[in-house]
C-alpha cells in the first residue's frame, strides 16, 4: 500500500546512503575546509531537491545508481548557495535550519571558501559522469545553466539589488523567484528527462519552475506566520527587512489564491505525463499545505 | 626572427579576441551582475595563465580554436579566486591590478556573486566542450580538480588558516603555494597535454607546479620590495599583516637562492620535451627576473 511518507523516507535513505559515501570518500585539507563543508551539508533539511530528482527519475525509468550523483551534485549546489546567501554581506542570517549558519561557526572567510568548495565539488562529480556519454553532458550543462548567471545566481543578484535599492516591481519579483528558487527545483525535475532521452523534458522543466514558485510562496507565508521552531530560521525577518517577497508585495491572502493556482498548474502538468505520478502529486500537495 | 615580447603579444591578441567574443555573447541580468563580472575580467593583468596555456598548446599541436575555451575558462576561474580572495573577510585588499577591487566598487555581496558567477560560467564553457569527446572530459575534470577542494581552494583555506592562527610551518607554506598558486598554472601547462593524447602530461604538470612556485616566490619578493605602481597592489602588505609567505618565512636572500633552483628545475623539465620550447624557456626567465 503506497504511503507518501514512507516513499519519501525511501528516497531519503537512498540519498543519505550516497551522502555517507561522499563523506567517507572526501577528506579535504586543511581540516577547517573539510569540517565547514560537512557542517552545512549535515545540517541539511528535508533534501527536497534530491528527493524530487529521485522521484522524477523513477517515474522515467532512470536508474537510482545513475541519478544519485546528480542528486548529490544538486544538493551540494543548493548548500553552497545557502552558505553564501547567509553571509553578512548578503542576507546576514545567523541561523539556518535551526542551527548557527556556516559563517557564525567558521567565520565569513571560511564560509566563502566552503561555498566555493561545494560548488566546485558538485561540478567535479558531474564531469565524472560526463564520461558516460552525450546525455550526461547535456544533463550536466543544463544543471550548470540552472545554477549560473542565467539562473540561480541571477536571482540572487536581483534579490540583493532589490534589498539594497528598495525597488519594488512585480516583474522583478517574478524574476527573483523563478531564478533563485525555481531553477534548481526545475533541474531536479527535468534532469532525469534529459538522461532518459528527452521525453517530457519541457513538461517537467515547467513543472519544476511552478513547483519552485509554489515552494517560495509557502516559504514566504511561513516566514510571515511561522514559528522559529518550525522554520529553523528567524521568522518575520523578510517583513522587518522590507525584503521583496510574494507576501511583502501581494499580502498573505493574495498569496493563498496564487498558491491554489500554482497547485492546479502543477497537477495539470503531471496529467500530461504517462506513468505513476502519485508521489509527485502528493509532493505538490505537501508543498502547498506544509507548515514548516 | 623570434621575439618573446612579440610572441607574447600574439598569444595575448588571440586570447583577447576570445574574451571580446565572450563579452559580446554574455549579457547577464541584473546589470550589476553583468558589470561586476566584466569589471574584474577587464582589469585583468598580463593574462599569464591563458598565454602559458596557448603556448603549451602550440608546442603540442593543439589547435588554438580548441584550446581558447579552456584558456578562457581558466582565466574566469583565476578571476573569481581573486575577487573572493580580496573580500574583507579574506585578504581584505582594496586594490587589485592598480584598480579598486571588486567589492570596493560593487560591495561585498555583489563581489561574492560575481565570483560565484565567474566560476559557474567557466564550468559551463567546459561542459560545452565535453560534448567533443573523452579527452575533453578528462581535461575539464583535471582543471576542476586543480581549482577545487583538492587544489586551489585547499590552498586558499590553508592560507586563511595560517593568517588567523599565526601558525608558521615550512610544510604548510609549501602546501599553500603549491595549491593556491601552483595548481592553476599547472593546469595551464598540462591541459594541452591531455587534449593531445597524454604525452608529456607529467612533465608539463610538474613544470607548471614549479613555475607556479617560482611565480609566487618572485611575487612575494616584489611585495616586499616592489613599488605600488609596478605591482598594482599595496606593497609590503604581507609583512605588515604577518602573512606566511616565502619572504616572511625564509627572507629575501634565501628566496633568491630558491628562485634559481626552481629556474633550473623548470628549464630541465623543458629539456625533456621535443619541439620548440623557446617561448616557455623565456617565460620561465621572465618570471624569475620580472620587476612587476
Amino acid at each position: 500500500m503506497y504511503s507518501y511518507k514512507e516513499k519519501y523516507g525511501e528516497y531519503l535513505s537512498l540519498f543519505n546512503a550516497r551522502l555517507e559515501k561522499f563523506y567517507a570518500d572526501t577528506r579535504c585539507e586543511p581540516r577547517v575546509l573539510d569540517e565547514s563543508i560537512k557542517y552545512s551539508l549535515k545540517s541539511g533539511g528535508k533534501r527536497f531537491r534530491p528527493v524530487l530528482m529521485l522521484a522524477s527519475a523513477e517515474l522515467l525509468g532512470v536508474e537510482a545508481g545513475v541519478i544519485e550523483d546528480y542528486a548529490l551534485a544538486l544538493e551540494l549546489i543548493h548548500t553552497y548557495s545557502l552558505i553564501h546567501d547567509d553571509l553578512p554581506e548578503m542576507d546576514n542570517d545567523d541561523y539556518r535550519r535551526g542551527k548557527p549558519s556556516n559563517h557564525k561557526v567558521y567565520g565569513a572567510g571560511n564560509a566563502v571558501l566552503a561555498g566555493d568548495g561545494l560548488l566546485n565539488t558538485a561540478y567535479y562529480l558531474l564531469f565524472e559522469r560526463c564520461a558516460d556519454g552525450k546525455q550526461h553532458v547535456d544533463a550536466a550543462k543544463f544543471m550548470c545553466g540552472c545554477a549560473g548567471v542565467t539562473g540561480m545566481i541571477a536571482g540572487q543578484s536581483a534579490d540583493l539589488y532589490c534589498a539594497e535599492s528598495g525597488e519594488r516591481d512585480a516583474d522583478m519579483l517574478d524574476f527573483i523567484v523563478k531564478n533563485k528558487t525555481g531553477r534548481l527545483i526545475s533541474a531536479a525535475a527535468a534532469v532525469p528527462a534529459i538522461l532518459s532521452g528527452g521525453k517530457y523534458f519541457l513538461e517537467l522543466k515547467q513543472f519544476g519552475e511552478d513547483l519552485g514558485r509554489l515552494f517560495q510562496l509557502t516559504d514566504d507565508v511561513l516566514d510571515e506566520e511561522g514559528k522559529f521552531e518550525e522554520l529553523g530560521k528567524t521568522a518575520g525577518k523578510d517583513r522587518e527587512e522590507n525584503k521583496l517577497t510574494y507576501v511583502t508585495f501581494y499580502g498573505v491572502e493574495q498569496c493563498r489564491v496564487f498558491a491554489d493556482i500554482l497547485l492546479s498548474k502543477c497537477l495539470g502538468l503531471l496529467d500530461g505525463i504517462d506513468g505513476d505520478t502519485s508521489f509527485l502529486r502528493d509532493m505538490v500537495n505537501f508543498v502547498r499545505y506544509r507548515e514548516g
